[in-house]
């Protein structure tokens, strides 16, 4: 079983992933895809006028600002028109996928943060209103139901809260847990970098390999969203995950690119 | 087995269909429940710059002029923001909903219609870039494999074309076709008016019974989106559905109700 997570970052080629996706599926590797859809939400947010706004918490990770509105136009693009659009694409390869997010048989579920302790010109504000929070558990009976049946299950964020409220969370963070879930041999996540970079956006600085033993050492240098996306992966291998690859979703043929190592390679 | 069509004109009030199709699910009640969201679809449109259109065919019906840009908001709208949010409303009511459009496994399949022959300005004219058809096949064996797993399913258009298109297609009449396919004993169609009206919108002149014996004869006077549904119910109970209700969505317990007869019962 290998779970693939796309970005939703300008620049990724959905098409050449589904295409790459389809011809896996269809020589019998098991598969889960995970996407994300943040690029387009933000121009959806802007035209609908509700702008996009992101917000640093006071331990420096930034995050996009979720108020009910905002979460209303995330579903709108993530479960809408990326979801379907992918789906339509993987049909027409001969795939019969099945989009679901994270709300439906509560795929992904989690707790919703309360409060969120952010900064904001300089000074700490507390925000109660958003809708972000982390996946706890994931309803692997659903996806084993629909990947015994035939079909190629494609998940998107929004998950669900305990206390039922859709919750924006981290696409890769979610998939990591999919693939820990789900026991995946390989969990490889697609964005518009070649893998992790020691110097965003600095392409030559790729990051080849990093081992987990020496991973926390990594850590003491790894900066906001590449902090966050090693810190998914050592969770997604201590939960017993084989390894985990970020690789280019902007080639052809970008999960066997990564599959055969191309990338960051964890593990 | 009972099918709920619950439309997307404004009034409805989807939360006391939710309520209600709830109560019905945790009695026992095998249910399907299907959505629209034609009203939300003309706001967004509207505010993304690309206003819903409506044409009339030579045959006089009125339909959505579905070019691809308006399809994509049309998933928007029914696949992300109303499907997602029933799907919220009926997880935090206990039952445990999964949301699908007819892309996903197929559920709904039928043909795009190549050529749309539309009278505009007095003139007659052929549409080729339009994305509309008709439901032919309802995939069975995913809504058994849910509801036979303790999940309900809720469904939305758009449905895939035999090319691999994602169409818009009548609500009402996919409705009835998944009604007619997974042979429920009635289908259930809420919208915004208390049934079937003779004088559309004078809603004392609700039309209380159509036998089906004498629909011919009903048709003959019916007009427009009347005609439609009076259409597909008449071919939903000759493929087996028991019978077809048209009731109130803007009342408390709707989809009881119209089970106890409030409306136009066909059957």
């Amino acid at each position: 079983m290998i779970v693939v997570k796309v970005g939703g970052s300008e620049g990724i080629d959905l098409r050449a992933v589904c295409r790459d996706v389809a011809s896996l599926v269809l020589e019998g590797q098991r598969l889960i895809l995970v996407h994300g859809g943040s690029h387009r939400t933000n121009v959806v947010a802007e035209q609908l006028g509700h702008p996009a706004q992101f917000v640093t918490s006071v331990s420096g990770y930034t995050s996009r600002r979720t108020d009910r509105q905002t979460l209303k136009i995330f579903e709108m693009v993530y479960c809408g028109e990326i979801n379907k659009g992918i789906v339509e694409m993987l049909q027409a390869l001969g795939v019969n996928a099945v989009g679901l997010s994270g709300l439906d048989g509560r795929l992904l579920e989690g707790r919703r943060k309360a409060a969120i302790k952010i900064v904001q010109d300089g000074r700490r504000r507390v925000l109660r209103d958003d809708y972000t929070g982390t996946v706890d558990r994931v309803n692997t009976h659903l996806l084993h139901l629909l990947l015994d049946n035939g079909y190629l299950p494609v998940v998107t964020p929004p998950a669900i809260s305990t206390g039922d409220e859709a919750i924006n969370v981290d696409g890769d963070r979610a998939a990591a847990k999919i693939a820990s879930s789900i026991k995946a041999e390989q969990l490889i996540i697609l964005s518009n970098v070649p893998g992790l970079l020691a110097e965003f956006p600095d392409e030559s600085t790729l990051v080849r390999r990093i081992e987990p033993s020496r991973a926390e050492e990594f850590m003491a240098h790894a900066q906001g969203r590449m902090r966050i996306k090693v810190l998914g992966a050592m969770e997604a291998i201590r939960e017993g995950v084989g390894r985990v690859v970020f690789g280019d979703g902007r080639v052809e043929a970008p999960v066997r690119a990564a599959m055969s190592g191309k990338g960051t390679v964890i593990g």
